[in-house]
This record gives C-alpha cells, structure tokens and sequence, in this order.
C-alpha cells in the first residue's frame, strides 16, 4: 500500500488535492453532508454543479436501513433496493428450518404474497438544521465533563423531543467533527417493510468469505423490499428512475447513503490507541467468535444454518477491520499522521487567537490513557438474550429519572424503536444462546480475571458453561409475552423476580453503571477537544471540510475506475456471463458454485451485460445498498462492497487502487427477467406514479441500532474503547 | 464438570486416595517413572506386581518420536506402531502436490518401497540415573539467580557430556518435580526411520476437528515405520505381542509413553497466572493462527494441502488448550488448589525443621507478577525460515563460549539433532512462508505496540505485508546449501551477508538474548522454589510422588470403563462396523465421509471387531502412539487422545468421566488384513526373530523437539510465558 504522497488523513479534499499529485489534481475524496456539497470543487473537477433541486431528490430517494444499511426508493408504489447482505438479517429471522429464505432467496408473485419482516425500521430523511450554538449554550464554563456530559445530552434529547412534539418526525442530534457541530436530523420512519424478492445468497455472496472485499466481482448482492402504510404500498413521490446504460468507464457517479463510522479526526495518540491496543483487541474478540459459530455450526445441519447469521457478519467484519490494523500498521502512516499534526499544532501555537485551542491534542492523548485502563472493564455479555434482560433492568431504572437524564438509548423519543427490538419475535435458539453465553462467561473472566468480584458473582460457583446451561434453562426471556410481563413489574417487581438473568444482569448493573459513566466521561473530553481541533483546522486554511461519518447521509462521488494491481490492469466492470468463468477458474467448489437457477437460464440471458463495476467514490460500512447514481439522478448501480485496499477508509481516504463496488442495474435488472422470473417486478422498477405527498404527524422518533455492515465490530469497538455492551451503536448519538 | 470431591491437584495417587470417594478407593493417577513405580498400590488394588523384568521388557519396547510423539516396537525387524497424526508431520514432508500420503494413506508392498522420513530421530530410552545432588551442589548458597542458572546448566552439561562420552548414547538430564530433582536419562538414537504403511486421513482423523477430543470415536489413527541400521532393518530384542483379545471392560491396562507436560506441581498464583493471562493469550494466537491457514487454505487447493499440517496442529491445540482454561475458570477449581496449599503451608509453617521452605510460594507468585510483564515482550518470528536464520545466527554467536555457557540448545551434545532439523529438505512453500512472516511481523507490532524501537527496526518503514514480501523474495534459506554455506560464515561472515532474514536476525538479537536471560532467570527462580515446594510434599506424608511430565518415559495405568454423560451410559468400546452407523448420522457429509477403501471392503471385515476404547489411564498429548498393555505385557491397544473432560489434566486427574481414547489393536490388524491388503505386515507384528542385541556406540545425543500433540501451543505457552520463540520445548532441560 502506498499512500505516501497523497494521504491526506481526513483534511479536506480541497486542502488533498495540494499535495495529491492525482491526474485530474482534485481526490474524490469525502463523505459530504447534504447542506454542504462542494459544488464549486465539483464544477471545476467535472464541470457539473447539482442543483438543489437534483440534491433534494436524491436525499428523499435515499433510504437507511435502521438495522444497518443504506437503500433507495426505486417505484412509487414503495420498492426498495438494498444489499442482500443488509436483508440478511431479516432473511434470517424469516427463515425455519423448513424454508430458508436467506440460502435459497424468495419471490413474491404478487403483493399478497410480500411477508412482512418482524422488526425493520426504515428511515427517510427530511431535513437538517444547525443546531450547534443550541447544545453547546448548554454547557457552562467551569463544568467537569461528567457534569458536562450529562448537560449537553439534556439539550439534546431537549431539541429532539420539542422537535417530534412540533413535526410528528423522528428526530435525532447528531453529534458531528468529533463535538465540534450538532445537526438536527428529522426522519419519515417505515416500520412495515415487507419481502418482495431476494435472490439466493450463492448468487449474492457468490465466492463467500474467500471473495469478500476482492475484485473483479461476480456478485448478485441485491433484494427488494416494500413499505407499506396502513397496509397498503405506500405512495412515493422521489424514487430513483433506472438508468441501465450508465456507469460506463470515467462516468462520474454519486452514491447517496449511510457511512456507519469513520475516525479520519483521529489524532496521532488516538490513532496509535487504536494500533496498538483497541484494534488487536477487537480482531482477538472477532476470531474467538468466528471458531465459536465455526465450532457450533459442525454439530449440525440446522445448526450450521443457525450459525451462518452470526458468522457471515463476524468474518465480515474480521476482514474489515484486519485490513484497517493492516493499514495503521504501516509506519508511514503514522509518520504522515504525526506531521500533519505537528503542523497543524505548530501553526495554532503561533496565532495567538487560537491559543484556547493548543491543550486539545494532550487532551485526547490523555483520554487514550483512560480508555487502555477501561479496556477490559466493559460490564455485559454480548448475547442476544442478555441483551434482552440489560435492557429490561436499565429500563426500569433510567425510567425512574426525567427523560433528559437517562442513559440516551433509554429517553423517551427513542422508546418505540427500543421496544419494538425488545418485543421483536425474532426467533431465538436455546442451544445458541447457551454457547454464546458460556463464550461471554468465559470473556468476562479472561478480561477482568477470575478473582474479580464481578466475575465470581456472574459465575456463581460454577464454570462458564455450567453457568451458562443453568441460566438459559431457567430463564422466561425466551418469550415475548414473559418480556412484556417482566418490564412491567417495575424495578421494584424485577428484584423479586426469579428469572436468573434478570437477577444476574441486577448484579452486574452497578459495576456497569460506573464504568459506562466513566466511558461517558472521557468521550465528553474527547468532544471538547475535537471541537477545538476542528477549530483549528477551519482556522487552518480548510473551508471546505466533511465531518467523519455518523451513520447519517452523505453524499459522496467519483469516477467509474479500473486500477493496476500486480503488474495488471483490474478493468473497472466484469459481466454477467463473466461469473461462469468465474465458477469454473475455482472449479466449481464451494464457495464458487453459481445456484441452479443460473445454471438453468445459461444462454437465455446477455452475457455481456455489466454485472460489477468500481469507482472511487469515498465510501465505508453502512453504505451498503446505497445507490449510485448519474449526473442525471438516475440509478446506475448499487453500492455492496469496497476492495481490500480501501479499508483503510476508516482512518483515510485514497483512490490509487482503492476501489467502491457496485452491483450494476443493467445485471440487477437483466437478471430478475432472465433468471429470477422477476420481470413484473424490474417493469415496476423506475415507474413513475400519481399520489399525494404525505408527510405523515402520527410517526415516532425511533433509534439508529447498529450497523449491519459491522455488526459485532461496532459494538465491540465500543466495548474495547470502554464502552459497555448491550450499549447500541447510535450513529445519531 | 464436578472434580469438587475427588481431586487432588498432583498430590500422589496415595493422598488421593484419602478423599477419593471412588469405587476401589484409590484412583488411578499418577504418570510414574519407570525407576518408582507404585507397587504396591497396583497389587493392593489390582492385586497384580510387575516384575522388573516386565517393567524392562516394556520400557525397551517403548519409543519416543522425537519430533513429539509415543510409539513401540512391533516386531524383530525394526516395525514401529505409532499414531497417524504423530507420523503426519513426516507424511506431509513426504507429500507433493502429486502424491499426498497424508489424505490418501501409503502402502509399501516390499521392504524396497519404504520411503525414508527426511528428519525423524526415534529415542528407545535404556537407563534412568538419579544425579540430583550432582546438579544441587553445583549451585553455591548465595548465588544470583542468574548465577545459579548458568551454574546448573554447565552441571547439567558437563554430565551429559561425560555420559555420552562413556557410553555413546543420548544423555539428557531432566528437571524433575519442577526442579525437585535430576535424573541422567540414556537412549539409544534411531535416525534411519522410513515410512511403511499409513491410512487415508479420512480414516485416521474421521470426523475431523468436530470428533477431535469427543468419545465415542471410530478412528484408525495409527501408521507404521520401520528402523533402519546401516541400511537394513534393525533388529530389535525388546517388542510388543500382540494381543487382539484384550482391553475388555474392567481389564486393568498399562500405558507406557511420553506425556509431555502437566503443570499439577503449579502453585495458585501460578494456576492464576495461567487462568487470567497466559492461556487466554494462547488462545487468542491459536485463534488468530486458525484463521490465517484457512484464509490462506482459501486460495486453492494446492494452498489448501500445504495449510493441512499447520491447521490441524492448531486446531487441537485449540480445542485442547480451550478445554484445559475451562477447567481452570471454574471457580471451586481455584478454591481446592488454595485450600490444599494453605494446608500444606499451615503444616510448613508448624514445623521448624521446614521453615526454610516457607518462602516458596511468594517466590512463585513473584515470578508469576515477572512473567506477566514479558508476556508480549518476546522477541522472535515463529515462522520456519526466520528459525533457520535464527538458529544459524544463534549458533554463531553462541558457539564463540565454550558448550556448558551456551544456550542450552546449542550445546555440543545436541548439536547432531539440531543440524538434522536445521538441515532438513522437508519442503517450505514461499507464499506460505510469505503470509505467516507478515502475520507474525504483525502480530509483534501488536505485542510491543508501533513505536518499540525493536518493531520499527524489524519493519524497515515498511507495513508487514510490504516488507514480508521482501524478506521472502531475497533471502536464501529456502536452500539447504545456502544454509551451510551461511552456517560456514561465522559471526562476522553472517554480519556482512546481505541476507535480509540474517540481517534481521542480527537486528533482533540484542533483545532476544535481553529477554531470554530474565526469561531463564524467571525459571531459575521457580526451579529453586519448586523444589522446596516438593519437599514440603515429601515431608507432609506423600511417600509415592510422581513428577510432573517432561516427555519422558512414564508408565500409567487404569482400568477399561465407560462413563456417564447426559444422563446416559457412553459404552468403553465402539466396533469398526459402528464406523458406517456413525457416518449415516453425519449424512455422510465432511468431515463424516469414510474413505473409498471402508466403501469397498464393507461386508468383507468383521464389524463387530473393537476398534476404539477408553480407559481411566492418566495421559496427556505426547501419549499419543503409546502403547496399552495387558497384564501379560501384550500390546491390546494404542493410545491416540483422550476425551474433551480429560483435557483438564495437564492441572488435575480425575477420573469420574475423563478417558484415555486407544484404537484397539483387534481394529488395527483386522483393519491392516481386510481393508488396506497390508496383511503381510499384520503377520509380521508381534513376530519374534532372533539376532543380536546391539547397544550402539556410534550414536550420539539428540535433542527433543517439541511436542506434535500440541506443536503450536507449547512454542506459544513458552512464548507467552516470557521465553523467546524459536526456543524448543526442550523436554530434557
């Protein structure tokens, strides 16, 4: 990897492009927010400057999957286009024994036949406002950061409640530049998402763990759903028209989603923080889960397709972020790093209007001495169904505060997307979760010893499996009904309760209370300091900056690419009929074996049609499913996947031979009428309609959960950095 | 697991017996030397006392694969029966992409078709001198630690020196009840070994890492090599009977082999130390290594072969290691040991005639607070080719003092058995060798974190990946003559090489020998106190102690018997039909898939023959291949693993539900005469010839390797215990 002479670390593509030495002079670099494109340096690169109106389509053509993952209006009557990896997870909790959904893929033939997925929440966005001068008023000078900590957020869930209360909207604050600006998001929320089509996972996930994050790629990583409203489809005025010529070598393209996170503000000492110990971490955690379902899986078929969930999403993440550490572990890099701070911290030492800011980077440094102490502190098991029980006791006891003073996930415009996960009848699999929760046992004594007060109390004499095989025998939580009774009964009612992981997550709740305020506290540090830093870098020279991502939409852009690695040249797109030659370069072994549905339409379809394409759009986890679309607004593709190469995008940004990959809509479209019978439904697609604008006032403010696109790794970064489990990652947090 | 009433922690078989509960009264523990067997208990409660011709016939009959293995002779001509995954190692060193003897088994027709392992060296062990008081007197009162390790070790030396000298036979001192005691141990050296018949591994290993460590089993886990003298087969006085009738439920068996390590002697905080710090970390480096080799084992299927060896040595290990850390995270675990030592303290401290032994185990726990610091801080790469380049760099330096100053590998009497492994042409892959070194350039920076002065040098600025592909494409120790050649340079040759794996070497050194010195005093220290420790033992009753394993010789015994588990009854013997029952439960889906062979002969063998057993004998990995013997001394068994309960006995024996697992040799034969047209061999086990005994004198004195049992996790424990990789597990030292 060779970012040497052009890395710029999270700079500005404007302040990039100084150094870049890239052919056109101007990287293409950023994840940009919606109010605030870089239009000139768009014109001046590629001669096209969207207008608001082009903008104000594409934002309401967008979709996020609150689960995890991005998406996009793709009809009127409510279609809507992500990853097939982003439905997995529904596509799972669908799935029996008898019918498997996510291996075999799904087809409604008419409406009637769409099943509605037990959980989804889907958001669209509606608008953004500054809200800034608002939060900060309301930390005075002079606060500690835990005082200061729990007044920001007052303000927060402050505006986020007058908001619902006035549009009826979801409404989240998001927390952007590290804490240097607040916006306030508000969203039309969809909870009734049903299934319309879905191809097989051989087809989507076509070469498996081995192809992930690889290039050229043959990959059908596509599924439709529909939103409905009082049951019926709903009525979309801003949908994506197809465009099936597109995407062709040089085109510019923009691709419109959700980017999970991205840490380019990093400084030098939080970089290494994540090198050195948070990052191993988390790759040690991820291993021991993926043998974990590796081993589960063996003792049977149907647990073998028990496990798949869990484990495509584990090696999934195992790649990322193995290709991220890879990334900083590279001494240049933190060589550029250091520099560019050394720079930076040289030129606010000299103005003295900038001296309030100089102490921001020893801050952050001394923040990275907490979290290493916190590291193996965080209290919770990472299972689902204590997940379940956490959030019952804390519910129960945060809700005994004012809304203004709990926990964030726990205040009262978040609660119907927390219940509507905590009553989810999603099946569970005892003999899954007792594993899962032996493994946790085990972690929490390997973590904080097997001596530690807390430890001893979980494990209550036995060893982690016997422990484990006792709790989940004798545990309620497994049904939806016992949930519902047991957070009823108050805080009081849940101490006389029997239920032993109600009684083991009581016993843990104080050790966890005081270390997620400890976490609370050092990422209120890290705020002020990263408000101050971004300061500086405004005040450097930067005037066009993009904040690090949030889970939140942004748009970001590039050219279809292809690139040179090992002495060749990666053409920019593969076919459709590339994807047999594929199969048969692998000869025909698992994970390259095409399912019978393509065998049999072999010779009825275009072979040429383009399948996979790249381009150098900035893109992370979480923009899975966004689309990718021309100057002219139309789709052109879907975004699924990035190369190997750009998962250092995490930290930052570079298009040498970093690569987004898409699905392109000419093989999506080609596919559903050749292959998939499907064509009622690709003749739908781009279809324009006559209906009413509604914005509905009866919706909720609900919760962003995790993202989909790293579902374990989130939560255990967040973990690793101190943080306790069962804390969702909330990108609007 | 419920060892609460019973065990006994590595106290003798006669204590445990006091509190034992079990059926007989008095359990069978103990893996005891061959010079103090417990007579007595084995006639009180068998009613049977070996002679000490029968002790002698079977320690003459038993082999040591020094490679980390058991195995006895089988007939005159030089046949020895050992397990398949113990000649796996050799199998695949013979194995091309062409012909893989490892999957598909070798049948040699003739004497003229055995093929010669490229390093095997086999150990028959001829006598046992205690030199105890030798090696104490060597150490001075008032000596430094330090001091007092380099004092011992020339002791140690200069008599296996002397010994082999007067002889001419290996002569390795062993450290006994952690430094309790010496014993001089001779073996005659078999370098000439050549394979004879193996099975397929889908036979050997059926059911794979899935069945690996579970009972009942269906495994014909045996190969058979021959020994070789001046170019003919050896003619061997002391072999095994067969006896195809034995192993009956409730027979008393014998095991003679070489267990390779317990660690039953360890105080609490060293039991501590283990539980929160070293074994979680060797599971997280078996882990991390599992992933790399199927990663790498993804990329074809030639890759896929050459990952075999390595995959399946890790992934026992980590099913083994995983089991003991398990046992050891019960918490009623912790409290025995601590209330067995605060008795034997409290007698100590009682008694003034042993007050000098009342500091030993703050010395231990001392220790223990040592070796957590240098837990990440060992230096060295564990990939092959950066050991050669070690080695060669080692040996330069070391061989500048004179033998008994030297790191105890590189003494004159090893040197034979460190050139043979040094210059072995066993084949190394350079895109295997490519990916390891990257991982483990890696796997440093993440120990000693980006900025250690010792990473940086060894990572030239460059990311590992980068700077792996570098040292692979220009060294040149994938050739065995360049080896020599650099080996020929001497220190200030090798300083002026341009090989970059030299130079690397070089670079490292300084910080391997800083860390190896503190490491050796660490075990000086320990060695000193365990051997007050021990005498406390002594002296609070235990008249029949045994030591903890050392791979040397040791005979246990026990009893053929089933067991309880879920509520069932696990029967102590399966039968080779009940290998096709077990099959069909599987689906007959991998790892469950019986080989073409089974296929072919289904209907011509007698299914009801035994095939595998289990016995309460107390074993560990570098068992695998010993023999189980009757009363009358008759092979009836071979030991290849034991059940996933008695994974805990490398800390404590029990015997409630922890088995010995063996491949009855009524299988093996009937196996050999109807399955794999090896009935030739069949006739010739067992067989008596007549010739000459012959002590050789022109054999010299060899090293132990390291245990195949568990290959990766003792270099890894070693490692994580402080000691430099590329250390032998030296079982001798």
């Amino acid at each position: 990897m060779n970012f040497r002479k052009w890395v710029r670390l999270g700079l500005s593509a404007a302040i990039a492009c100084a150094t870049a030495g890239y052919e056109s002079g101007v990287a293409d670099e950023g994840m940009w927010l919606f109010n605030s494109v870089p239009k000139g340096q768009l014109k001046s690169k590629y001669g096209f400057e969207p207008t608001q109106e082009w903008l104000d389509h594409l934002m309401l053509s967008s979709v996020r999957f609150n689960s995890g993952g991005s998406a996009s209006f793709v009809s009127s009557n409510g279609l809507v286009l992500t990853n097939h990896h982003v439905a997995s997870d529904t596509l799972y909790k669908l799935s029996t024994a008898e019918h498997n959904y996510n291996e075999d893929g799904f087809l409604a033939k008419s409406q009637a036949e769409e099943i509605k997925a037990p959980d989804l929440e889907l958001n669209q966005l509606i608008s953004i406002e500054d809200v800034t001068e608002r939060v900060n008023a309301s930390v005075s000078q002079g606060l500690s950061a835990p005082e200061a900590a729990k007044a920001r957020q007052a303000a927060m869930a402050q505006i986020e409640k007058e908001s619902l209360d006035k549009t009826g909207l979801r409404s989240d604050v998001v927390t952007l530049f590290g804490g240097g600006k607040y916006h306030l998001y508000r969203y039309k929320k969809y909870t009734d998402v049903r299934l319309v089509w879905a191809p097989e996972a051989g087809s989507a996930f076509f070469g498996g763990d081995a192809d992930n994050f690889e290039y050229p790629r043959y990959c059908l990583d596509v599924t439709l759903f529909r939103v409905y409203e009082d049951g019926k489809p709903a009525k979309i005025e801003h949908f994506l028209k197809m465009d099936p010529n597109g995407a062709k070598e040089n085109d510019l393209v923009f691709v419109s989603g959700n980017p999970g996170r991205t840490r380019r503000i990093y400084t030098h000492a939080a970089v290494e923080f994540q090198r050195d110990y948070s990052m191993p971490r988390t790759m040690n955690y991820l291993r021991r889960k993926e043998i974990l379902m590796q081993q589960y899986g063996l003792s049977g078929p149907e647990q073998k397709r028990r496990a798949k969930d869990d484990l495509f999403g584990i090696q999934n993440s195992r790649k990322a972020i193995g290709g991220m550490l890879a990334g900083l572990q590279d001494p240049e890099f933190a060589s550029a790093k250091k520099s560019d701070e050394d720079a930076l911290r040289t030129k606010v030492a000299a103005d003295p209007k900038l001296s309030s800011l100089s102490g921001a980077w020893d801050q952050i440094a001394q923040a990275q001495a907490k979290r290493k102490e916190l590291l193996t502190q965080a209290v919770g098991l990472r299972t689902k169904l204590y997940g379940v029980a956490e959030t019952i006791v804390l519910m129960a006891m945060e809700d005994a505060k004012p809304s203004a003073e709990r926990f964030r996930e726990y205040r009262d415009s978040n609660r119907e997307s927390l219940l509507q996960e905590l009553y989810s009848d999603a099946p569970m699999y005892d003999d899954l979760e007792r594993v899962q929760l032996a493994d946790e046992l085990a972690r929490l004594s390997e973590d904080r010893g097997g001596n530690d007060a807390t430890v001893r109390s979980a494990l209550q004499g036995k060893g982690p499996k016997e422990r484990a095989a006792e709790l989940i025998a004798n545990t309620e939580l497994f049904s939806v009904e016992s949930r519902k009774k047991l957070a009823a009964l108050g805080l009081d009612g849940l101490k006389k309760s029997t239920d032993p992981m109600i009684q083991l997550v009581l016993s843990m709740e104080p050790e966890y209370r005081r270390i997620r305020e400890l976490t609370d506290s050092i990422d209120e540090t890290e705020r002020q300091a990263y408000a101050k830093v971004t300061e500086a870098k405004f005040a450097s020279g930067g005037d066009a900056l993009y904040p690090d991502a949030t889970f939140t939409l942004r748009l970001s852009f590039g050219q279809v690419k292809g690139y040179q690695s090992n002495g060749g040249t990666v053409p920019a797109s593969t076919t459709l009929g590339g994807a047999f030659d594929h199969e048969a370069k692998h000869l025909a072994e698992e994970p390259w074996v095409l399912p019978k549905s393509w065998q049999s339409a072999k010779g009825k379809f275009d072979a040429s049609t383009p399948f996979n394409f790249v381009c150098t759009a900035d893109i992370i986890g979480g923009n899975s499913g966004s689309p990718v679309v021309s100057k002219e607004g139309a789709m052109v593709g879907i975004i699924f996947d990035g190369n190997i190469e750009s998962l250092t995008a995490d930290f930052y940004y570079t298009d040498q031979v970093s690569r987004a990959v898409s699905v392109h809509i000419a093989g999506v479209l080609e596919a559903m009428r050749k292959i998939y019978n499907a064509g009622h439904l690709a003749d739908e697609m781009g279809t324009p309609g006559i209906w009413q604008m509604r914005w509905a006032s009866d919706v909720f403010v609900g919760k962003v959960r995790f993202l989909r696109f790293l579902p374990i790794a989130d939560a255990v970064v967040r973990a690793a950095d101190g943080m306790g489990a069962g804390v969702p990652f909330n990108g609007a947090g």
